[in-house]
């Protein structure tokens, strides 16, 4: 019972062993990444369209139901862009921004998304995710980072602009260019440029001026915070409430409101494939910022495991005001560098959050929605990678197509559109590929055992002998494509009375493509034609001794495509 | 010019040997598949929900373009069972059976599917048609033998039913059991029990009284066409029609109005994706039997030309009055068993239904509904072949998910959803499979050059080389996997320094794999440990040459896994 409950429950298992040494590393990782957090899960709140302290309210028990829950050691979970982004799509369609329907749809969300993770993790579904390929991914990231920073533009110039993709937006923007506010802007690029150069010099000059790298990298972190403050206090100086300065205004002091998400909200059915997309990009997205942390420290995370805690943590933001949740990457890198051991320093995390929700919100009437905005975009500028384009062109044309597509009906159809047409196509020029195999007529490499492609090699064949290698599992996708090619193959070759099929890649053997082996050996055998088959694997073997195809052979079964050639090279002369 | 305009249209080929000898053989043929065409024409047309006229229709001008553009020689075009089910299943959706407006959709729908045949071919995409796996295609048409026999019934019994699912069909049945027509079903049950003998018995009763196999199985063919002359004598002798027995009726005589299609018809849209289905399983069905056919004389059809042909066929169709058509399985069997040689075999049949429609309509006045459908219950019946089930069950879970998959969903929701969902799952499978690849440890078959698995084999194994051979292409959906039975292997081995990945069944590595290779490298590295490759394909090799990958490799690229662990030993004891 302990050894089942622990497996579900990762906390039973670090808990045991946690000791003064890892609160302490903890307690300063939190700290920092508290500071970091702030300004970031305000913002994200505007991204998704609600009200800046849902975003507070997301960074608390989401954090502590992942603590427990999680399998990562150093995942930190809360808002993050794509998905603040992918909540807005989908509930800007159901209810207007601003409402209390806006709010309680994405409570529901949250709730929904957390429900169908735990049930993917349950019936151990985690494997899923790796349909989405590299570039498919890349592709996703890169283009959501383009459509959030051209979103945030309109509170940088205090204007309105709406659009689900790049066209409709930037047109929306241009439109509206002429209301710019000037006050807006001037608060706004400056906190653009200044986060930029926080970014990108300051933990060099503070480096030059005989910091660590450590220490330099740390205050280079509390850069939105800095802004926060400043911008802050010049929108007060000034009052440039007054001069049509967007701020994030009063909002309610303290911690949220314990509530259990109206399940019988009408707009479910409407939400639900936004909210299995939701589940599957923040999944991954936080899989793979997890494997990549825990690789670095020899430790492992289980896919099906995250699920669970990733859907604890949905459901624990959708009970307490929150909106959907997953493991970020900026901030979990920052929680592993700043020493984070286990996911202890999540949950002071947390509490910190907690603490600021409670002493620090009157300070956000001041805060102008221009500085949440430059916060945004420079996040996500991080975020967008064109160079996976030239990758994949250099290294296959149809990763490149996968990675294209993605990109290009992420801009122009969405971001759920996006993605699945990303997944649709990867897979669908794997099948194509598949479809339409690689075979090679092979000989021996002379003075060794060993059989190659004629093409690319010297070897040694025999007039009387076709040896083909297909470099595919035998399906029904390919099998008359296969049939093709041999038929193709032997009408170059009028004196062959032995054709001996290589299976060495040929993983599987499917009753299509049996079929049609079947048709091939009764062909062959019509015109004098021995088949025989060299290097089955074992699972391929045992499949095919079910049948009476091996009886039927007119050839034989061999071990190896060498003894296969000897044999009959020997009885035959 | 002269080329290309024949690879269009292969009548240009054989049209310059046609000779005295195959106009002969083609005339036997043509006069034996009009006399099986003729019933079997209306009996469709009824199946289809459509006037009986409209069956011989659809086999007139739809012969003649398919001999004009196809390329099989021996396969015969018009309406089949499947393809009339799913006219009127599409069709029944936008119109009342026996309007104005059905036939005008029936016209459409044939018209849609043959453009999209036709661009299919022109784009070169009849290989789209491999990723219909055999266990998709019998369950598929094994359920619409259930279904279309089922749907018959009602006209058996002299009953409405509808219902374009098995349970609905069955409780329609069911409850109008009651209003059974007695009169209706004296003619029906005698018919059915006729056809059925003759379709079992005759035969060996012409061979037992002294006929050849090959005359017994010709007249054994005329079967419908006599319970087609005997059951309307009988009508037309006891005045059946005034029992209450459903007769075909007046129909027009002569050849059907030519007519554009109306192409401006507002229920376009809603037939598009029934006409996209039924040109796929169409032309499946088409397909295989053209091939099965073709084999048996060392011929060759061409996938792509056959797209143009039945396109073609299609349009005539449309442009005549007729409905969607494509080749049959039966009729194309007699064709070629009854000596048919060039698609000049098919012209001819059109004339001499052209014939039929000008002088014998007057006679269907008279023929039973009921005979109709006795006919095309007992032809269906052969269409129907469970034994598959079994034979899946035995051969390969996977096909047997496949074709239970397809088999429920059409009998339970109809037949298009039936072979999406089919097509779906064996991709689906297919893709699983793959994303969960076999791997096995080898070693060397002592006294070869041969590795193999080393739970199947005795082999040769050093504690400082883990040898593994990845049965399968590495690509995204499978990457993560892979990499985490590698290091599952090597924590079993602690002695290893070596590991040589035997790449004999790699036929593919995308750039999502590529990474997941490059960190098992650096990983491999950091704990003192070389990673090889062994005999890697040319193709693959040719992409991994255009990255850095190979020079990073801490370990060497080897011809073949011999050469790799031959020198291994040999500088590293």
């Amino acid at each position: 019972m302990k050894r089942s409950l622990a497996q579900f429950m990762p906390i039973l298992d670090w808990g045991r062993t946690y000791n003064r040494q890892t609160v302490s590393s903890d307690l300063l990782a939190a700290v920092i990444v508290t500071i970091m957090l702030i300004p970031q899960s305000l913002a994200y709140a505007l991204l998704a369209g609600l009200p800046a302290q849902v975003g507070l309210y997301a960074s608390m028990l989401p954090l502590i139901a992942y603590g427990i829950f999680g399998s990562s050691r150093t995942l930190s979970v809360g808002p993050v862009a794509v998905v603040s982004l992918m909540t807005a799509t989908a509930i800007g369609q159901i209810a207007q921004t601003g409402t209390i329907g806006y709010l309680q749809a994405a409570m529901l969300l949250a709730f929904m998304s957390g429900a169908f993770l735990l049930l993917m993790g349950l019936l151990r579904m985690g494997f899923l995710a790796n349909f989405l390929s590299h570039p498919v991914i890349a592709g996703f990231i890169t283009a959501s980072g383009i459509l959030i920073a051209c979103s945030q533009l309109k509170h940088i110039l205090g204007i309105e602009a709406h659009g689900e993709n790049l066209p409709v937006l930037i047109s929306s923007l241009i439109s509206n260019l002429s209301d710019a506010n000037l006050a807006t802007v001037a608060i706004g690029v400056p906190v653009v440029l200044f986060l930029f150069w926080v970014r990108s010099g300051l933990a060099r000059v503070l480096r030059a001026v005989g910091l660590s790298a450590y220490v330099a990298n740390l205050i280079a972190k509390t850069g939105p915070v800095t802004g926060v403050l400043v911008s802050s206090f010049v929108a007060y100086r000034f009052q440039l409430g007054e001069q049509g300065v967007a701020l994030v205004g009063q909002v309610p002091v303290g911690l949220p409101v314990l509530s259990v998400p109206d399940l019988t909200h009408p707009a479910w059915r409407q939400l639900l494939v936004s909210a299995i997309f939701i589940s599957v990009i923040g999944f991954v997205e936080s899989v793979s910022v997890g494997h990549t942390l825990a690789a670095k420290r020899r430790q492992r995370i289980s896919p099906d495991q995250e699920l669970i805690g990733l859907g604890a943590a949905n459901i624990a933001s959708s009970f307490s005001g929150g909106y959907p949740v997953t493991g970020g990457f900026a901030r979990s890198v920052v929680n592993f560098d700043a020493g984070a051991q286990t996911p202890a320093a999540g949950m002071m995390a947390a509490v910190g959050i907690a603490l600021a929700a409670l002493y620090l919100t009157p300070l956000l009437a001041w805060l102008p929605n221009a500085t949440l905005a430059a916060t945004i975009i420079v996040a996500v500028l991080s975020l967008i990678d064109l160079s996976i384009l030239k990758r994949t062109w250099v290294y296959a044309k149809s990763d490149f197509v996968a990675v294209t597509t993605t990109i290009v009906v992420t801009l122009t159809m969405g971001v759920e559109t996006g993605v699945a047409c990303g997944v649709l196509a990867s897979l669908a020029l794997h099948l194509f590929k598949t479809s339409q195999p690689h075979i090679a007529v092979v000989g021996e490499v002379p003075g060794t055992e060993h059989y190659r492609n004629v093409n690319r090699h010297q070897v040694v064949t025999y007039p009387s002998i076709l040896s083909i290698r297909i470099d595919e599992s035998l399906y029904f996708a390919n099998a008359t494509y296969i049939e093709d090619q041999i038929y193709e193959l032997l009408e170059k070759k009028p004196t062959v009375k032995h054709v001996i099929l290589m299976c060495t890649a040929v993983n599987e053997i499917d009753l299509s493509a049996l079929e049609v082996l079947e048709s091939v050996n009764h062909r062959l055998m019509d015109s004098g034609i021995d088949l025989h088959l060299s290097e089955i694997k074992g699972p391929v073997m045992d499949v095919l001794e079910r049948t009476r195809f091996i009886e039927d052979l007119s050839g034989r079964v061999w071990l190896s495509q060498h003894q296969a050639e000897q044999y009959i090279i020997k009885h035959t002369q």
